[in-house]
């Protein structure tokens, strides 16, 4: 399984995956599930894929092979719409290609996130369906999920608005994650983040292992913040405890 | 949809179950999903539903109307184990009976826990599965859920555990299941509860509705608290921040 969580927020963009696949619990391997296109200064596009391993890797590894086909290239697309396009195109193919063999009770299918920014444009974020249409996130919802997505739902519902600045949104992306993997086994270390300035037009992931000192400190201030948090709410009253 | 929690503690066990069941998001109503069978002093056993409603209403009915037949009586039934293996047998009748006739894509199954204490043995807590077949609940895993338990998975997993004072449970309980009706609309107020303390041999479900005063604190309580505590969290370091 997988958990992506990408955010588009007033001040820009969050993009957060773990990096564990499974075929059932005794095939497990890590992948990479957070993939850049960019050219310095002008865009940056991320992309994030959760499903069928085999499609999710043929689709990014043609999208980077036609980088160099202006019609076809994520770095020539005019917007990020168009881009959208390219990648929901991509994705039909790949399935009609491997699906055509109708091996019964496999599920060639993926979903994708896909956002950034294009000189010209606003920041946008996209969530391509495995039959290739998309939808936007808005202000209103300002955040997209795909893959195992249900156990991180709840800290970004609670917490998480448009207006979030970028630091509070990528923190927040991370205890989606965290509460994921403590959750699923099949959701795991290391993670790949990239926070995204609006307008900066550039973008470094990084990789966030075990080992990271930071990511330690932010899962133990967490967990010991919520056990404080309840022991100080308030005491259930009487008619809760059946004493009435 | 359905959300139960129940909780088997050193100091006794707490049940707590959403009211809303579904058939596509036009047909909703409010159905009690906690059902309990009681001989004041002598056992309190607590029955939480989920799954096909008329499975689980036949279930009850079925156990309910049995209740003056010794050998087929909750009432009756000589430890917690018995109990058990009486509700995986009339779940196996009522889906042999109902199934029997396989109308295809309905699924007649469900999902039940059964928890309390009966005079002479300790509490306990099964999770009986739609095969009629059950598990109980160890220290080491405290707590059982059925129907859409993924939301509020994760606010126990972090908090809970064998020793968690019955106060802190309770609230512990409730928490999860607001972050599954905040996240899942076919999860619904009013929610029920029962919060049972060891060897008292008796226990009151309580209502919880919208009106519930104490209920609305806890959730103000808690997400005021969430975004305190998010706030508070170290700043990210500049690597995440693709800043080195």
């Amino acid at each position: 399984m997988t958990y992506c969580v990408a955010l588009r927020l007033a001040e820009g963009l969050v993009f957060a995956s773990d990096s564990r696949t499974n075929a059932g619990v005794d095939h497990i391997a890590t992948f990479k599930k957070l993939h850049t296109f960019e050219v310095p200064g002008e865009r940056l596009l991320v992309l994030q894929s959760a499903g069928n391993l085999a499609t999710t890797q043929s689709v990014v590894s043609l999208l980077r092979q036609r980088c160099t086909q202006p019609e076809l290239s994520l770095l020539h697309a005019g917007s990020l719409y168009q881009a959208a396009e390219l990648v929901g195109a991509t994705v039909r193919e790949v399935i009609a290609r491997d699906g055509g063999q109708q091996q019964s009770g496999v599920n060639y299918g993926c979903n994708l996130l896909l956002g950034g920014q294009i000189q010209g444009e606003a920041p946008r974020l996209f969530h391509i369906y495995p039959e290739g249409n998309f939808i936007e996130a808005s202000e209103d919802t300002p955040y997209f999920q795909i893959g195992e997505s249900k156990y991180g739902k709840p800290i970004l519902d609670r917490v998480l608005t448009y207006h979030s600045p970028l630091d509070l949104a990528l923190q927040c992306a991370l205890i989606s994650l965290d509460s994921t993997l403590r959750s699923n086994l099949s959701v795991g270390l290391p993670l790949d983040v990239l926070c995204y300035r609006k307008d900066s037009l550039q973008g470094q992931p990084c990789r966030i292992g075990e080992q990271d000192l930071a990511y330690a400190q932010l899962r133990k201030t967490w967990s010991e913040g919520l056990a404080r948090l309840i022991g100080q709410l308030p005491p259930p009253p009487d008619h809760w405890l059946g004493n009435d």
